[in-house]
């Protein structure tokens, strides 16, 4: 069995581009699994991935895609495999134990190096697992300690990504910067309605039929971030805010773990602050 | 055959209303088909519908009801009937064309009385169903003017209900005030996320990978009526905002469709600014 | 607080019933906080659940209803509790985990007593939640005898409810007959479609555009059982069966979780062979 | 504005299709708008569908496509343009009133050209569209009869599609024959469950929670046809057959004016018994 690979690029549209890459691969003997394209008509971008196999000079490849794509491409060729995933989280469980849960099993292409948390109400069953849990409370604290102790966390594990499940702290700028790119957060509500603290007591106040769920990064603009994933699920007027939390941690977790999968198998490219998924 | 009654009761909450409601009904030898009820722990507010056959004393029932209900209670007990409604569009042929059609062939228990628009385009499609169409032209006119125009008109047809069918104009506080309850609207979002102009151009610079339509009572505030009904579909990176629009269609007209039966079959009480819905 | 009480009344219509059984709580001085009722016109059977507070004698409420009731009626009056539930299962983990993970944080009022299977596989992760883990191995084995050694399990166990997540064994007749109404199983279609073996195959098969999961009472008729719950999910030609099978795996937990909430909390009753489910 | 053009493709797959495909259209100097392919591993299949402008020799990227692609190959390179449907209808008047209206008002590329029904009930409305009607009553006739007077019809008014709008006549395997590919039926069941007659019925009596409605080819096995589009809405138990009749009118509607959309679209590729959609 010959390898598998990705090929990612995103750059300035152009004629032929399709022809070009697939050109490529084809003069490298390489087997086209799925292929797929977008050429946005709004922000003249490029956006292509590529799942084949061969036996490839991964330079070489990277080397002839140079050439031939438009000044400043994003290009990346690499082998699936398991990313290593930071987990934040505070009380809720359900989005942590769902993403342990399906990490454990394969289900996501990932490992959980750790957890962080600013309580420590999860940690018994983060310990289930045989997952590092670290406490980094914050009462009696400044912001920007609690922070910087998560921050230091962080640069010692080096994860891939950094999954906010149900993380209830907002994080700051500087924090946002040195990851971008790498934090996904579950936001309980179908963005932007209802942005901020407590979407279901708004969501219940505004009296909306449907509730949702969004993944989506993290920008530096609070709830802004480019949106990955959203599941809604419909409500009617005898749930109260507690219900709502309830049906709504459904949605949930399932909006998080597809998002996760999406961006795991590198299906998620950046549009501005739009996304392009293949899947 | 006894005749069909619904019985309608918003009230303050107390013990045991539906025991002596029912107990009315009980006493009065009616037959109750369905009942439902809700009591509302945040507004303490009692409601309740029952659908009951029988050969009763209308004034005697409501007697009975006025004595035991709490104070100031709201009651209503009607024969099942057509309802009278006008029609207000712009250019948009698809919410009206669903009505006039649903309406022909008695799928809403509603006749159209009147269709009243700022735009000649429609007219040619609403004369097939010889209804009449009514012209407020709103070019080189002010706003007053135009819906004064409007406001006259709906003073002689006196409808029961009027359904906004993407009538492209904002109504003066007046106009709802004048109407207030009777009108319907179908905004192309799911509120309260792009309320005003232009949804589908706000969803599709958010990139959010679901779009909605959203029925509800007009208020005097911009979009923040009562909700009736809600739907959403799925949007993915092709869509721009003229194929979210195009899916947003179907869901518009299937919106307020669903919200017009459930207001037409008396299923909808208003709970301050949220809906308690009987489906 | 006064205690919480549910009372469950399945029995043949009679005209009056809602006030009868509302006069009995009114009476005692009950406080209703809600009532569901339903009518069956095909069956003509009257179906009752209400909630309600109150320092009542349980015997003289029951021998109330008993009075007033038609004959042979079904009703129940308890408190809510904890119920105990033994799952079965097979090699398949995410109803199984997602079960445990809801019991183990109170999103589900059980607890999982043990869990039985035919595969030793699932045994590590079982054990980290400290639930008793029960291996009736079937190879090299009459299909009566692994089952005898699973109903003499059960014996001992003694569960309010047994949960077929994922377990890939039939039953037989005397199995199901011993177990009537506590048997709850996932099927992964929509059922009445794709009944058997490999559903996800046979729909990959057939080319539908939407796969599901059913969540349903056991009744000798293989799946043909009351249904309780149903959740769907899109699928296009890129889905293979393994594709179907990933997609499918939410909706089976989803639709599990939801029908066993549903049932420990009482909301469902048996139509023959439907359900009433007040939610 | 050059013209804009349609290339479908399906082929035996092998290497380097894209890469070749593409390769003729950069050299006759197109601008491929969008692009989709496919490469079905079980049927080892190739489909591919591509959007692009152009002034070009249309027998000479013909011919160059022949050259290159596997043997017997289904190539079609075409303009946009308005398809002529027929459609047959019974007694039920919502999709063939959606059709009409959608074509009308040009949301579906397609003019409706003749409707031909077995009942004289929606005669008038289709009058107020200025589309011919015709009856083809099958009171007192002999099935065959009925059949061949209808097959005459559509020999004179030779339509691209033949839409069956809850026509309520099994056609013979001759008709179906001789109209292959080129009849589009809506089955008011998500097949394959609720095969044949009155499918609400049906799914009233099993007792799902969720109905729906399947848009498909039609081929002389009975709703076995390739699928197009599928949509679905949850049912309790409160709804009857008439309940559920009157629902799944609006996913009826939907489904086939989807499917209508996507052939019309030529997004819609036969693949064996299944259907390859680009959307």
């Amino acid at each position: 069995m010959k390898p598998t690979w990705r090929l990612l690029i995103a750059c300035s549209d152009q004629e032929g581009l399709v022809h070009k890459v697939t050109g490529v691969l084809y003069r490298a003997r390489c087997n086209v699994v799925v292929n797929h394209e977008f050429a946005d008509p709004g922000s003249d971008r490029f956006f292509m991935r590529t799942e084949f196999t061969g036996d490839i000079n991964r330079e070489a490849i990277l080397d002839e895609l140079g050439k031939l794509l438009p000044p400043q491409p994003f290009v990346r060729l690499i082998r699936p495999g398991k990313a290593r995933i930071a987990v934040l989280a505070s009380k809720e469980h359900h989005c942590l134990a769902d993403l342990l849960t399906r990490c454990a099993f394969g289900e996501l292409d990932a490992e959980t190096v750790a957890v962080i948390s600013n309580h420590d109400l999860l940690r018994p069953f983060v310990d289930k697992f045989g997952i590092p849990f670290h406490l980094c409370d914050h009462t009696d604290r400044a912001r920007e300690d609690q922070e910087s102790a998560v921050l230091q966390l962080l640069d010692e594990i080096r994860p891939d990504y950094i999954v906010l499940a149900k993380y209830m702290r907002i994080l700051s700028p500087d924090f946002v910067h040195r990851h971008a790119g790498r934090l996904i957060n579950i936001h309980h509500s179908f963005l932007p309605a209802f942005i901020g603290a407590k979407p279901y007591h708004q969501a219940w106040e505004r009296g909306v039929k449907v509730i949702g769920a969004t993944a989506h990064f993290v920008t530096e603009e609070l709830d802004q971030g480019p949106i990955i994933e959203q599941q809604i699920i419909s409500v009617d007027h005898t749930h109260g805010p507690k219900d709502m939390a309830r049906s709504g941690r459904d949605v949930e977790r399932l909006a998080l773990a597809r998002a996760l999968r999406l961006v795991l198998e590198d299906r998620v490219f950046l549009n501005g602050h739009r996304t392009v998924i293949f899947d």
